[in-house]
């Protein structure tokens, strides 16, 4: 079945707004056993619209479209179908319908008069918005499916989810798995040119390989799996291929680190708690952004100011004179403090210069001071990330290695 | 000038990675006067890419290419490009000269076996890459050009800032200017088809008009503006058709919310602390995107466990058993405990139930409690989120609702 998508909006090709439905639909249809073939990102205007539909449903069996469907002049998308088709539009008691729950849901009045929400292109279905207020449009024309959905990211995927719901309802949708062996440390070209020349053939007898470089280093991902994960799993712990770079796999399977990390926890009754210098808040963040995190941890001291590192966190005043804010030292106290005060099984800090600011030549830009504290004691290092990073992403390459040092150290703790 | 962008990559349409390059690009030339018309995301395979190629060199003057440069077998540019141009690819010195370059600013040693990054399409030119280690392609035909740029967005980004800003170098580059009415509290279909019917038309005279959804609420975006962002300002603050929404309206100027508080509290020697349960390291993280905000940002206490709330920050224990975690009660005794704690100016705090897991019939998901204390004391209010957002989407309404509070407080205080 071949699937396409149309994105439609100036904002997106102007630099205004970050798209996340092609992402969102990428992986609903990879989960799904489909695959999106390409996608096209336009501008709001009619005749290029019209243009994109005539190329999109020669190409593909299903098409879906993002964006256009709301109250302002800028939505043009179902103008543009309407044009396309030949067709005038109609009030349609099946979109008010739709409209009219779609307001009681927030429970708000619908105004026909303020959004035309009601009419729709003679020959088009209103479709079902499961989380907004605009209906989406359907069209049907033989063997083929042009699906509108308004481009606000919960109401395209909410939407997207009942279209291929429905859709796949009766047949098989044996998903297609994928499996995610994660490195850190060591760059693609010494992985698979040099360490472990044979890796990516004889890997390529378990799926489709591909290579990522991510903020936690290279992911090796394979996709279309012949076997289960588990099976999987078992192969790559004794694989030989794999042997040479063995130190720097940190986790084999899928899942981000914060979603490791408490699911971790939560089996062994841990409880974790941070204290961020130059990550600001991040780990916390990326901790709190996984659902029932609340049950393991509890919380983080953002000590960006010394004196917040003095007055809360116990450092003392000879360790940041002597050794400076971002010091093994300094590190080894903050994370000792917070621990103390909160009463955590683990917790892990950072200090470290994020930039453009605040280098020196003894610890430049990229300089980072990560410290562990649990069960075992204390462990702490230093790293040197490349100075070629923005601010954002120096603080995200920070905080993803120090909450990846604080996995491998409670995995080393439990013996796994 | 017709700009077009090709994005290379299974990996953006299985939904494994997130593109960001179209938004950088998008960025960066509307800054330049230019614009980007369309952009194609396609898979990488020898035959979709040679299409691609055609199709989008005969659109376009300009045609950016990202993706698929680097040293493993799916990085499948470089061939599709000799064949596209029906040339072999051969040792250039120029491609030699660059690639070691790349290595030696990391301290690398270059091994071109490992990586082929010396071997060019005959024809093409090899491109400085000033932030990676593959170098770029440059293809010039008659009045057109195609650039072929590494994906990883840091790569992508600077050899993207050096191509426009040596094209453009002797030529005008007049910014495009745009100027935003940054509004919340208030629907798109209520400002402009129902409080401010004609305001979309008198602005129209300014430049174009454009309305999008943020997390902040909706903003009204004037790009193309035919005066000075000053003079933009002076006349909306007067504007009649604007006075119906006045309350709604929280901004009239660019700058996210981060950058605003932090810009303001600079010029007005402000500092500032946050308490955090529900937003759980957000604020903070927001607040420390911003180079420089060490200045005026002292930090945060990450409150998620009540353990917490009360040890550091002296929330009480019969707050929490009368009013419960979610509560103005307990919100503004965060508020005051961390401003207490770290002497600031100000402090905003967050209490809340971001889901989906937590909620109850009296405080359901989308509940938040926000308090700020500053020189005018004590200030606080519950919110009720639409319960129709993820978690993640949440944490960010809450965090963006909290800040927004927090820098209208600032400005009634200065008088503002």
């Amino acid at each position: 079945m071949k699937i396409g998508l149309i994105i439609i909006g100036d904002e997106l090709l102007s630099g205004n707004t970050q798209d996340c439905n092609m992402l969102y639909l990428g992986e609903k249809l990879r989960a799904l056993g489909l695959k999106l073939g390409e996608c096209q990102v336009i501008q709001d205007e009619i005749e290029v619209i019209k243009k994109s539909f005539t190329q999109a449903l020669k190409e593909n069996d299903i098409t879906i479209c993002s964006g256009g469907l709301g109250p302002t002049i800028d939505d043009r998308t179902k103008a543009a179908l309407s044009e396309y088709l030949g067709v005038e539009l109609e009030d349609s008691p099946h979109a008010r319908k739709l409209a009219l729950e779609h307001y009681q849901r927030r429970s708000l009045e619908w105004f026909p008069e303020l959004n035309n929400y009601h009419m729709i292109p003679v020959g088009v279905q209103a479709y079902f918005n499961p989380k907004g207020l605009a209906p989406g449009l359907l069209l049907k024309k033989k063997d083929q499916q042009l699906l509108c959905a308004p481009g606000v990211p919960r109401e395209f995927q909410s939407m997207v989810d009942h279209f291929f719901n429905s859709l796949l309802e009766n047949k098989s949708n044996a998903a297609r798995n994928y499996f995610t062996i994660r490195t850190n440390g060591i760059p693609e070209e010494q992985i698979f040119n040099k360490k472990c020349p044979t890796l990516w053939q004889t890997l390529s007898q378990f799926g489709n390989i591909s290579s990522y470089p991510r903020m936690s280093g290279i992911d090796i991902v394979i996709s279309d799996l012949k076997m289960t994960s588990t099976k999987m799993k078992e192969k790559l712990t004794t694989l030989p291929e794999l042997h040479p770079i063995r130190n720097h796999v940190w986790h084999l399977g899928n899942g981000n680190i914060g979603e490791l990390i408490i699911e971790l926890a939560k089996q062994h009754n841990i409880t974790i708690s941070t204290a961020e210098s130059c990550t600001g808040g991040l780990m916390a963040h990326l901790l709190t952004e996984v659902s029932g995190s609340s049950q393991v941890f509890f919380g983080s001291v953002v000590s960006y100011d010394n004196s917040v590192k003095k007055n809360i966190l116990g450092v003392t005043q000879e360790g940041l004179d002597h050794f400076g804010a971002v010091s093994l030292e300094v590190a080894e106290q903050m994370a000792t403090g917070v621990r103390n005060q909160m009463g955590t099984t683990y917790s892990v800090s950072t200090s470290g210069v994020a930039g453009p600011l605040g280098g020196s030549e003894a610890k430049p830009v990229g300089t980072v001071a990560i410290a562990i504290e649990g069960p075992s004691g204390r462990h702490s290092k230093t790293y040197q990330i490349p100075p070629i990073f923005d601010r954002d992403e120096m603080k995200k390459r920070f905080a993803s290695r120090a909450l990846i040092s604080l996995f491998k150290q409670m995995k080393k703790d439990l013996s796994l």
